[in-house]
């Protein structure tokens, strides 16, 4: 547990110049305006039950809301098809780290936000994945203790780990390395989820819009004057 | 070679309803007309030299143009990132089409269409892979002789090949088995890149275009009435 204890730097905001407070709203009036995105991935980690899926789907559909565009690389889901040959050994591990890294630096490339759900225990490995992506990859950890997690435990898989059911599980029986120097932290403990969901849509949209399309987008209708329009 | 003198039925255009003549120009007036894609994956098989990677690039240009959202995945290039582990034994090369397809999923899931430029020689592979991504998937034939792609040989390296530099060379000490039920042919050697091209780029606009949005789009000019425009 004590491995949680660690003090953890406050993030930095890579572009400083959009600062969000963490209570800021997240709809603020934007009629006319367009983000124009660049790509990039949000990579969230750590521990089961955290709340990564969670997160991560909801920060989704709020950028496809917003007119952005974004694809969510979940770890579970991705074991089911392009990592299925992977364990859970250290080797599989780290193999499904990078082909993760990989996929995510393909959607990157391609202007979209890739937002990876991924328990991502060794810091290690977090690096090798940052330097697959380049600077384009954001650290966001979430963070919650053992404790919470598996009083929480929707797959009922802390049970089976302290039941020796599952070995090498993150938190339990294999180490979680928190991150030292994330460029964001949610706290999904102390915090509600729509607390947690708004600062992180919050702080993807600050990164990755690189400017805004101001120009007129409606469909005027019959009779309206277009200088009413601009 | 004779494997490559089989004869090749005709590609059948799955979408009836969108037929496209192979000599028509590909910009008819689309004024104010922007496609609502469905996503999906157009699989390029052909021999090392045949014009896969060149029609891929070339295409995804032209539906970038016509405000449509693609991703080129290039084997050779794949080969440098997710697939870099991999070599060219038969079951290297096998999991390095699995895998492609399992990302070319993922960008179809996205909305997107993947364009993937790859030889995928083997008959029963592409058919793996076509099982992976489901009925959005359309396996398109770039069609060109040994002869014809050894006379190009753009990197080199079917002369490497026939000096024994290079083992299990596609075309010339490794099978590669046609398509026999394409959903597409482009033949890049009785015409010219253009033509290619153009075929190309029409076929994946009719496969993967759903609709047309033909809301207004313009910003009006001052002192323009609204209704000039409706």
């Amino acid at each position: 547990m004590q491995m949680l204890m660690k003090q953890v730097t406050e993030p930095a905001t890579r572009k400083s110049e959009h600062p969000v407070a963490a209570d800021t709203p997240y709809a603020p009036s934007r009629s006319y305006r367009r983000p124009v995105q660049e790509g990039g991935v949000v990579w969230l980690t750590g521990l089961s039950g955290a709340g990564k899926s969670t997160l991560a789907g909801a920060v989704a559909s709020i950028l496809t809301s917003h007119g952005m565009r974004s694809a969510v690389l979940d770890g579970d889901v991705l074991r089911c098809g392009l990592n299925r040959d992977l364990g859970f050994s250290a080797p599989d591990r780290e193999e499904n780290m990078r082909r993760t890294g990989e996929v995510a630096a393909l959607f990157a490339n391609e202007g979209l936000i890739a937002i990876v759900a991924l328990i991502s225990p060794l810091a290690a490995l977090r690096a090798q994945v940052r330097e697959i992506v380049g600077n384009r990859f954001r650290e966001v950890y979430v963070k919650a203790s053992v404790e919470t997690c598996e009083a929480r435990d929707p797959k009922g898989l802390y049970g089976k780990a302290r039941r020796g059911e599952l070995l090498d599980f993150t938190g339990v029986s294999a180490p979680y390395e928190p991150p030292l120097h994330a460029d964001w932290i949610v706290d999904t403990e102390t915090q509600t989820v729509g607390q947690c969901i708004t600062q992180l849509a919050n702080y993807v949209e600050c990164q990755f819009v690189a400017s805004w399309d101001t120009r007129e987008r409606r469909v005027p209708s019959r009779g309206v004057h277009t200088t009413d329009l601009i």
